[in-house]
């Protein structure tokens, strides 16, 4: 098993996507400490994407993090570095402070295959400014072969520190997973590798296991799971069986106790038969999560018929 | 891909650990039907024990099996086999039908290593029978590679049909299935294997995709994961995920929408956290499952200390 393995809680920036990010002070505080004392090696504390070019008028500083703010939030940074995500064409250069001046030690960039050229612009430019960086590539699951070996070429160049495997739909298996890490570490020998996972068959951890024993060196997670749709691989899962020595348990445990049930309980995340079917037909949950808010929301065998007759333009069942 | 591969759905067995067995005739009635349309080869409708050898006095039809009982339950037979389990000394010979005037069409005795000789001494009167058999060797986590050994060479003349490996307290994660699979294939060549998982680390579908992928052929499951603590693998992971083409997701969806939303909200199983530190410590959850009955349930922190200070000996974390 690799020792370097970096786990990268995820919880603020992918279960935002499930409550808006209506997340208290507290709670980040209390799961910053909780992840710091657990030897959790990053926490990703929200997207740094610009609220103009999102039109977005509702103060919302998680999704749009402010380094003012956040230092107020965590006045006494520990070992837990804090990263924050970033998407092509929603950050505005100018927001972003040189490391040495900012709270935050990573940025991360998400972006779709056919964007990696504008993906390694930002890389780039925060790597200038002395973060450490990563490239997210997303849905992975249904990128073509020869798209992927081009983008890599481009990549392979890149000052970029990490490349994840994004696993979008949660319709990847460990076999996939062995196959891209395989696929990956090949075309780009060169980059530090990471995955990031979704729940829809309930192969996250499987799959983030698969990856790490394959030589993934980045594993994102999420507290009790919570992330968009079925959620992401467990943080508490990693940090209980993966032996290394500086993991601790124990303090996740308190963090679930003190504050996930609750939150799941005004919250949906996880295995819900919807998800599970989009994860089935490799597609991106929004369906899924678009009828999970209507009056319809239990009525499975609807879905099932809607998302998979023609007529739907959905790709028919993959095998 | 293994094109053989068989599904037992479970929920009636595994899942009326979780319940008492309090199953609706019409529940049955609608989960039979369901299987039978979605092409699931088998289902266990529940425990063929003795009454009196368990010292109960209530009546529990599906943990107390008995055929004319079971002809009303399923006046009309369709394609998907009906199988029981039995466990060692709770069973009562002269309570088993010739199969030819039963309804039963397999059944499966379970038992721990140390017993092997009386569980192939009830599989050879059930065969005699001219029922189906299987061996299900319990808490296979835990059992030391020379006693498997020793028990196998008596496992290897005997007339057994399908042999389990049976992760009794979901601890196992896809390589050590994989190391079971390639043992259990080494030491009984000419045995048929099978493979029966619980959920407690989220890795109950990645173990028996894991198995099928390595040449096992039967697959139990339980719809929407029913049975003990942590549950078992999903009825409607296999078959929507193994490209059969027999097998159909849409019927099952229609029980799930049906009975198991509110039998979820009635009663426990699936992923929580007492039982996910029972599977990480590779113990039987029948502790974590008598902590979720009292009035500490939600205090993972005590519990985690309660399973592992040294006084309370249990064994450590193992990894």
């Amino acid at each position: 098993m690799k020792p370097n393995v970096k786990i990268i809680d995820c919880t603020i920036r992918d279960g935002g996507l499930v409550n808006n990010w209506d997340f208290s002070i507290e709670f980040v505080q209390d799961l910053y400490n909780g992840l710091n004392d657990a030897g959790v090696e990053y926490m990703e504390i929200g997207y740094k994407n610009s609220p103009a070019l999102l039109n977005s008028t509702e103060p919302n500083p998680w999704r749009f993090l402010d380094d003012d703010f956040l230092k107020q939030v965590i006045p006494e940074k520990k070992t837990t570095k804090l990263s924050a995500l970033v998407d092509i064409g929603r950050v505005d250069p100018n927001d972003i402070l040189p490391r040495e001046e900012s709270i935050l030690d990573m940025i991360r960039v998400a972006c779709y295959v056919r964007e990696v050229d504008k993906g390694l612009e930002l890389v780039e430019m925060f790597h200038n400014l002395g973060y450490e960086t990563s490239l997210n590539i997303m849905a992975l699951s249904s990128v073509p072969e020869q798209q992927l070996i081009e983008a890599f070429d481009m990549v392979r160049e890149s000052s970029v520190d990490v490349v994840y495997i994004v696993d979008s739909f949660g319709s990847l298996d460990p076999r996939d997973v062995m196959h891209q890490v395989k696929k990956f570490s090949e075309l780009i020998p060169n980059k530090t590798l990471g995955i990031h996972t979704h729940n829809n068959l309930q192969l996250a951890f499987a799959n983030t296991l698969t990856a790490m024993r394959n030589g993934v060196t980045y594993l994102d997670s999420s507290i009790y799971g919570m992330g968009r749709a079925a959620g992401n691989c467990h943080t508490e899962l990693l940090v209980g069986y993966i032996p290394k020595t500086t993991y601790e348990l124990k303090p996740l445990l308190h963090v679930i106790e003190k504050h996930m049930l609750t939150m799941r309980e005004k919250w949906e995340w996880g295995y819900i038969i919807p998800y599970m079917v989009s994860g089935i037909l490799n597609e991106h949950p929004r369906v899924a999560m678009a009828y999970r808010n209507s009056d319809e929301r239990d009525q499975f065998v609807n879905f099932y018929d809607k998302v998979t007759t023609p007529e739907a333009s959905h790709s028919p069942m993959p095998k």
